[in-house]
């Protein structure tokens, strides 16, 4: 069994909103075994919508479109169905009874045209929908399972989880199929090339599980220096499904385990902020160029207050000297942007705060600053416990924001490399 | 000129990324006069691949793909392009060089997979990718426009608009075509709710404008304490267009002038960042709740180094004390939550940087630390000149990374209208 996913609706033609009901319908589809092939989005216009409905009956098992069910005249879908399934449309006055009690409810009167909203094709179910006016529209015929909801993400989710999965999982165990189940396991790296990681890690997907009952994929998402590893699991069993993706894990672990730094989707600043907590650590971080993100994403975790007592954006040269106990001399030898000031950096917030860590950054986020043998990009990230103190540089991007973004998780990556004993 | 876009690629299709592509694509797609008329997704599959192909070139002009250029195994779009347009690759030597240069510029080596990276169909021209490895493909063909483009967002952004947006831009001039032009203009609040907003406004759509050739359309898009007001144009002119959105914006600037502190799209750390360079004022902050995400706003704007000498993230109590030099016994009698301690944190950041202007949060982030009287979601925003000094409260929710962003937008928001003399 397999899905397509159909929006209608000129709001997402235009990029005005994102088409999240896909996303989250695609999710839940996968959850009890049906995947989905294909998600289209077309405009309120009848002829497309009928070819759309034509293309993915031909294609594909389960159909499900969102949006068009309003009260107004660009509302079209039901026409469609109607016309698509030739059924006339009645009045189902289930729908119509909640439609009233709605208005009833937010005591205002029900203008004539929600009637409409209660009219549906003569050969459909009406889900209803608690928490608006449209109902949704199921649809059996020739062993294909097709289902319209309202565009409005609350009450699409509202029918989803009350209505239509429901009905989905128990048309499923009714067909007696065993299904393939699809499972995801997501983990995440940061400051490795996708293609330094693929020579690493290399196509694991011609592991021999399906001698298990089992077939594995991988894939690789990069987005600004960060790759995650996508395992998919494709089974008729879930336990299998699950074994499936402990094995390739545990490949992965082995063979790339030193940059994995996340496998249950936890942010780099939740993976620290745990390793701290348990070592009963202290941080604190002077910051430069990424000018307190990484204070920021720190405190992004719900109990940071623990093991962060401060933070210092240190912007200008003055109050790095001034707050950090920089030496003006050493700065005016090495410059602002050098190994010596992010060392520098670390000890003085380390020592000022009483912190068991200090982390910090020097650099240039850009677009704008590159001086002689420092290109916008430049980042050194210094660290300092009682034991050592060190720095290291990195190079990224031109653009000021994904530098800011990168330059803090690296910092983060170090300190988590750093704890964690491995080479940095 | 109507255009289809095809995003390309399983993380979509299992509701792991929204196709946030497909929005800014089309967005840009609108404003030089080309509407969308189809979004699809497909998978990893040559078949599903090919076949949208097929079907986008039988009916649209301008067909735009995204996705599955990367290095890996799982990346196939190049080679679907040149089986579908019957091209061999080749390799391109501009592209390869520019790829070596981005490995030389991160100063590690290129693995030899990103070599493929340069190897374009015959047919097409390869548009530079400045900040990523894949470059872009451009085709065209029987009189339509064929392009790929990397899925990573800033490199698809970057190429759309270095190249493939000019590109299209030169091609409709030269085919000498007049076209319906939309337009679009967002202004933005910060701090006011949506139904308030409209009570101020009230719908001001209905304002005669089609007997200039131009027919308006004002939509509220609230999210998180903020609300858009949007701005549609559509006209056969764009000088009309332009003139009905000017229009709109003076009449909304007269009804909620106060309200708006962006007409275009500038984020509010950038708003107050020109009023205090202009002003040559500088500001310095002192965080609680928030926990280094004001300072982190103020320095995403390049040039904030001119304004904003420091910042200090006290987030334990002992901090506050020994960085801002709050007294110990009045923050026990006020509490670290309260409008003295607001005050006393904007006033010790001000004597201690130096700065003009002392800004300052305390409040309770959540999920957890709610006190007696004090709910999660209550913020404290403190603010010191040389003038005066007050402090303002505000209730927001109850998740910790939406309280800290309102909260740190509600901080600039309140230095802005504090800076222009606005009833705060």
């Amino acid at each position: 069994m397999r899905a397509s996913i159909i929006a209608i609706g000129d709001e997402i033609l235009i990029g005005q909103v994102l088409n999240s009901n896909a996303a989250y319908l695609s999710t839940k589809l996968h959850s009890i075994g049906i995947p989905v092939h294909r998600m289209a989005t077309v405009p309120d216009s009848e002829a497309a919508i009928l070819h759309e409905f034509r293309y993915s009956f031909s294609r594909y098992d389960v159909i499900i479109a969102t949006g068009g069910l309003g009260p107004t005249h660009d509302d079209i879908t039901t026409k469609c169905i109607a016309k698509f399934f030739r059924s006339g449309l009645i009045l189902n006055k289930a729908a119509l009874g909640r439609i009233k009690e709605l208005f009833r409810r937010r005591k205002i009167p029900m203008p004539e045209i929600n009637i409409q909203q209660a009219m549906v094709p003569k050969i459909s179910k009406a889900l209803p929908n608690k928490v608006g006016t449209a109902p949704g529209i199921l649809i059996e015929k020739n062993k294909k399972i097709f289902c319209a909801l309202p565009g409005v993400p609350a009450e699409m989710k509202s029918i989803s989880e009350n209505s239509l999965i429901p009905y989905l999982t128990a048309r499923l165990k009714r067909a007696g199929k065993k299904l393939s189940i699809i499972k995801f396991k997501t983990l995440h790296t940061i400051g490795i090339a996708e293609s330094k990681l693929f020579e690493k890690i290399g196509d694991i997907s011609k592991i021999e599980m399906k001698s298990r009952g089992c077939e594995i994929k991988i894939a690789f998402l990069p987005a600004n220096f960060e790759v995650r590893i996508r395992i998919s699991a494709y089974s008729d069993d879930p336990r299998r499904a699950d074994e499936g993706i402990a094995s390739a894990v545990s490949k992965l672990r082995r063979k790339a385990g030193d940059f994995i730094y996340s496998y249950d989707e936890s942010p780099i600043e939740k993976v620290v902020g745990d390793i701290l907590k348990k070592r009963k650590l202290k941080v604190s971080v002077a910051e430069s160029c990424t000018g307190g993100l990484i204070a920021s994403k720190i405190t992004d975790v719900s109990g940071s207050s623990g093991y962060f007592p401060e933070g210092i954006t240190a912007y200008s040269n003055k109050s790095k000297i001034k707050l950090l106990g920089i030496k003006e001399n050493a700065m005016k030898k090495y410059g602002a942007v050098s190994k010596h000031t992010a060392i520098a950096m670390a000890e003085g917030i380390r020592r000022r705060s009483g912190a068991d860590i200090g982390l910090s950054t020097t650099g240039i986020a850009g677009p704008t600053g590159a001086v002689r043998k420092k290109p916008v990009g430049i980042v050194w990230i210094g660290y300092a416990d009682k034991e050592c103190s060190f720095a290291k540089e990195f190079y990224f991007t031109k653009d000021r924001l994904r530098n800011k973004e990168i330059m803090s998780k690296m910092a983060l990556e170090l300190l988590r490399r750093k704890l964690l004993g491995m080479q940095i």
